[in-house]
């Protein structure tokens, strides 16, 4: 939520939805620019703030524009009450700044609901088993709303954003990129996961544990649109996976920067070098994405794989003073300057031979592919990142994702 | 607390008296400006903002604070932890905005303490019996300092505040007026109920209904001045009332321009009148300060009494829209330039004559008298309030409040 204004058109929306009938619980993100500030401030005091105490910080955010929310609802008229995430309470784990949802108790919500009432929920944040203030992380308020309406068995969950919806790839690389009105859930857990930002992958996680039906849609459109129409705006992510949506075999492109790729050379080839490298980056916290191992040539082997770039810095200090030591690795080469390009789609499953038309695609480009990681219903590749918007653009050309399907 | 900066001071003052050996529990206020901030943005959404959703708000001010003071200690290797009031908990009654505290439960704090811990609880705040967050008032932080000293059995509650001290009045008013360096209980509750903004009255009501020695002491000193300097700095608020202390007969002034007068004339004069116009008044929720019926002529009275400027407007309209027709008064007079100048001290109990004093002291400058009201240990004028200044000088100067006594 932005500057109070923007607090008075998101009460005028809700009362909207309100006195169309429906019971409305609204999760609020904080205002513009102020989980910055707050972490600002933490920053000023201390580079390494204490994490327990910066959720404490970071999650009055939250309870204050949901306070200015539910002010500016019972000024139109429109009884409201909000609450923090310890109120209903949220719990969650203990891990600070980035917890997760263990359990929501919907009693209290669903009785101020059934008064009447419009409830405001903190997004963001949550109460651990002593009692603790946690945060879930940056875009943690979707995920609280989809786990709040699964709690509530919510009819639907409306995600509002800066966006109007999920495209077929990001605008500001490819115009003709297009909004898709459905996509199923798995396309979406896939997408979130390979670097779109629109929706946190944990609030997908959970609409997808719980089945809740979400739809993303643009917070900057008219407050007072017709709620058929806004109900019908952005883009859904279903569970039915229908004719329509079969029908798009490549449904969306991914892509991120933030990648980071280490290659090890002359490993010895021995059984569990693997384990040897990746248990100490996995003990450290660091997930590792893409793995690659070469082929043995006399004894050795190269072996290569991408961390988070976050944390390339610690995986390199790792690697030279811990790993590369311990097994006698000869050179060690960090790379940041690559990207991970991805198509997705459910079509995949069903359709042979969509990744050698990714390759192609590529290669008559001159686009050199370093790495290879595929699932089922996705297949992402490591480029040098000069080429990255070139990739996308070829691919979203070559997928025919500018053509309406479904 | 202040900036950043100031935040960092904060801390290093705690962090001198925690490796001194004690166990310090700190209630920090919000930074400065912060909560005239949250209510500036609840105004601009509403003029008259929800009450529990303006709590709800207001509170995230000391809970930042409170965060960034146990950030700060971490980082100077202190370990400390910060708790909201709901956390602790510290439980009030219902009212939003002006809630008082009926209990804390000191577990929780108390065993931090007992782990090394400094232990940061938000002041301002609690948190009702149905879970709902409640803020104490302006100056709440105050009363929640000693609230907590009092469940702690602390020796001491060290309030750190713009001034170094309890004045024999205000400086700004006389530049004579002097640093008192003890007070008794009963003088500072007089002092704070007559106008002195230095603590919420109802702190000092709290440290006298649990005994909670009290020092009022300057935070803009070096916090790394000596512990021994620092605990002997300030204004002790005492309840041994020693031979010294009995020697002033009068200890301060207070003054006050929050006041506004009312005078309905020509009132019947039958019984019950005062009732069928104070009456109405308290079920408003507007305290009366000083009465005064004049005596009867023919039947009628004029009647007068002071309430609370800010209440001035209501009480006018409750006058004129209902007491007035209901009693058949005449006239009905306000006049909010009156201002009330008092004298407080407990020599006063054993002292005759000091009001009379008083009223020679003030007549000798040409200052009309309107009401007067008196209790044991204080009394006190309604004045026109162009006098104010010259009353306060003149009283200062004639009980001798410039020398040292105590």
């Amino acid at each position: 939520m932005g500057s109070v204004e923007r607090i008075k058109n998101v009460a005028r929306r809700v009362a909207k939805w309100h006195k169309a009938g429906h019971q409305v619980v609204v999760v609020p993100s904080a205002m513009s620019g102020e989980t910055n500030r707050l972490l600002g401030l933490a920053k000023d005091i201390s580079a390494h703030p204490n994490l327990r105490e910066q959720d404490m910080l970071a999650a009055t955010g939250e309870q204050a524009s949901s306070a200015l929310l539910a002010m500016a609802l019972i000024e139109l008229g429109v009884p409201a009450r909000s609450y923090a995430g310890w109120q209903v309470p949220v719990n969650t784990d203990s891990s600070y700044t980035k917890a997760r949802i263990k359990s929501i108790d919907p009693t209290r919500v669903q009785a101020d609901l059934d008064a009447g009432r419009v409830v405001i929920v903190t997004g963001f944040q949550g109460v651990d088993d002593k009692g603790h203030i946690t945060t879930l992380g940056r875009g943690g308020s979707d995920t609280s709303a989809v786990a709040m309406a699964a709690a509530l068995n919510a009819d639907e969950c409306l995600i509002f954003t800066d966006v109007d919806g999920v495209y077929t790839t990001d605008p500001r690389v490819v115009p003709e990129a297009r909004r898709m009105r459905v996509i199923s859930f798995e396309e979406m857990l896939e997408l979130a996961s390979l670097g779109s930002k629109i929706l946190q992958i944990r609030s997908v996680e959970f609409a997808g544990k719980y089945r809740v039906p979400v739809r993303v849609l643009s917070s900057l459109t008219d407050p007072d649109m017709p709620i058929d129409e806004e109900d019908s705006s952005g883009t859904l992510i279903t569970f039915e996976e229908d004719t329509k949506m079969e029908a798009a075999v490549v449904s969306g492109i991914a892509f991120s920067r933030d990648e980071a790729k280490f290659t090890l050379r002359a490993v010895p080839d021995t059984p569990g070098v693997a384990y040897s490298i990746l248990g100490p980056i996995a003990e450290a916290n660091i997930d590792v994405d893409m793995i690659l191992q070469n082929l043995s040539v006399q004894g050795t082997t190269d072996f290569s794989f991408t961390v988070n770039r976050a944390d390339a810095e610690r995986t390199q200090e790792i690697l030279e003073k811990q790993i590369g030591p311990a097994i006698g690795a000869g050179e060690i080469v960090a790379d940041s300057k690559v990207c991970k390009v991805s198509i997705v789609g459910i079509g995949m499953r069903s359709h042979a031979g969509v990744a050698s038309t990714m390759f192609r695609a590529l290669a008559e480009e001159g686009i050199n592919i370093q790495m290879i990681s595929t699932s089922e219903i996705k297949t992402s590749v490591i480029i040098d990142d000069k080429y990255m918007e070139l990739a996308v653009r070829t691919l979203h050309r070559v997928f025919e994702l500018d053509q309406e399907k479904n």
